[in-house]
């Protein structure tokens, strides 16, 4: 009935013997809860969620939904053990095209333990956290020409650069992507999984003014998890979500906005935004030619 | 000809023969020219500022006139120094209300030394700029009443937290601020100051519109000066304004927004937000009293 998710491409992962996530057929994702205080701080969070009434509802929609807690058999063997019952974003996609983006130039928290904030400090200032304000923590990308997926290894993807970044960003959506190849990303769904109407830039923009005024919650070490049908998407109903994951270090915002979250927010809009103008700008170009 | 500013609120002050700025009467600043790279880096920021034809024109309002570099004597004694020769921002105002806000969660650039980071980082940490992505620096408020100042001193608006910085900004466009009082802030001036068609907040939402696009520069270190003429604050003619200052530590963008002063400038706009929000809901609630 369980068995290990196809499409994770970030965290730990439940092959060989791990704990990690599960899903099963009815489209839920079963994740455990962590030890010392972070499952517990998730599942406050989800939680929290569903009883605040003042989050819009098109806001909570980019969160994945909550069923509660149950106590499944882990994926390690260690026996029956608390999972968290959510949503399977992914299911009923055949070859989903998936990025996991860790949201803010600052991992951890004013409250954490010096070593914690040592920890993740190092951390962001090796990725690209300190300096683009999000590092991306993992992506595969469909390719249907090939029946494959471009997906780069941990520590490839660990070691992106700025310039690694907007490349990922552009390969994401792209259909020439044989492996080894040098050719420039054709960039070839830019516009149906960045800009159309309903597409990731008006969902990221969306989500933007949510941020300009939410003070609840500050998101540490966080993802924004991006995804679309990538078998699809040569038909333009590539589908294109985001949705919010991981929250096992949320804290109560004070009434503050979480300044750490939005402006990575805005430096992802923007990496995107320049694709998105670039591409519109290449097709103005063959208009022209043609 | 020279003297030290009346008005300065933050950074070095030229009194009792230290180095520090000085004021001319036709309206300039002559600011010393930091040694160890920082005087550098501050001229060269202005200088490509000036010859930057990419920035609009109510952007490069928000930024001092910069008149060159002169050599003067200096203040502390020293002898000839090389100044640069800028718009003294206040010149002209009778008792103005200033405030200066130093900008972001994070003063330090990941090109620093270790040294500087790290000593930047525990500033940072100490004061509210990594909870509120910014921090005051300095303020003084003008209450005509007693024809005086209320002026807290650096020890004092160094150990502000969230709350503190919360109720400055209101003590800042408030009438009643005797010493020692624990009056609440009247926030007479709100509407004038923050809240008026060309006032802080509208200064503010400008340069946030720019910084969600704008990767020439990274502002580390730079702070937002705002200042308003107390003595006709009564009269509605406060005439507030914003300028960026502080410069020495600007960085190249290299493509990426300023996603560190960004997240701070959004999180201020929240803070006047909120004050203005509170101050209309009584204003109506007088009128209904009425």
């Amino acid at each position: 009935m369980f068995k290990v998710p196809d499409h994770q491409v970030a965290g730990h992962r439940a092959d060989g013997g791990t704990l990690g996530p599960l899903v099963d057929d009815l489209g839920r994702f079963y994740k455990p809860l962590q030890s010392d205080q972070r499952g517990d701080t998730e599942v406050a969070f989800y939680n929290s969620l569903c009883s605040n009434t003042e989050i819009p509802s098109d806001i909570r929609e980019l969160f994945p939904v909550f069923h509660g807690t149950q106590i499944i058999e882990a994926s390690d063997g260690s026996g029956p053990q608390p999972h968290m019952v959510l949503e399977d974003l992914v299911a009923g996609r055949v070859n989903p095209s998936v990025m996991d983006i860790k949201m803010g130039s600052r991992t951890w928290y004013p409250e954490a333990s010096e070593k914690y904030i040592q920890k993740c400090l190092e951390k962001d200032r090796k990725g690209t956290s300190v300096s683009l304000g999000f590092r991306i923590s993992g992506l595969k990308a469909y390719q249907s020409s090939k029946a494959a997926f471009w997906q780069p290894v941990k520590k490839v993807v660990d070691s992106f650069n700025a310039d690694d970044v907007r490349l990922a960003l552009r390969k994401f959506v792209s259909s020439n992507l044989s492996l080894g190849s040098n050719a420039d990303p054709d960039c070839l769904y830019a516009s149906t999984v960045y800009s159309h109407g309903g597409g990731i830039l008006a969902q990221l923009s969306r989500l933007k003014q949510w941020f300009e005024v939410q003070t609840n919650y500050h998101f540490y070490s966080c993802s924004i998890l991006i995804f679309y049908d990538g078998e699809s998407a040569l038909d333009g109903c590539a589908d294109p979500k985001l949705k919010l994951v991981d929250f096992a270090h949320v804290v109560d915002g004070h009434g503050v906005i979480d300044h750490n979250f939005l402006g990575g927010l805005c430096s992802l809009i923007k990496f995107i935004g320049d694709i998105v103008d670039e591409d519109n700008k290449c097709t103005k170009c063959e208009v022209k030619l043609a």
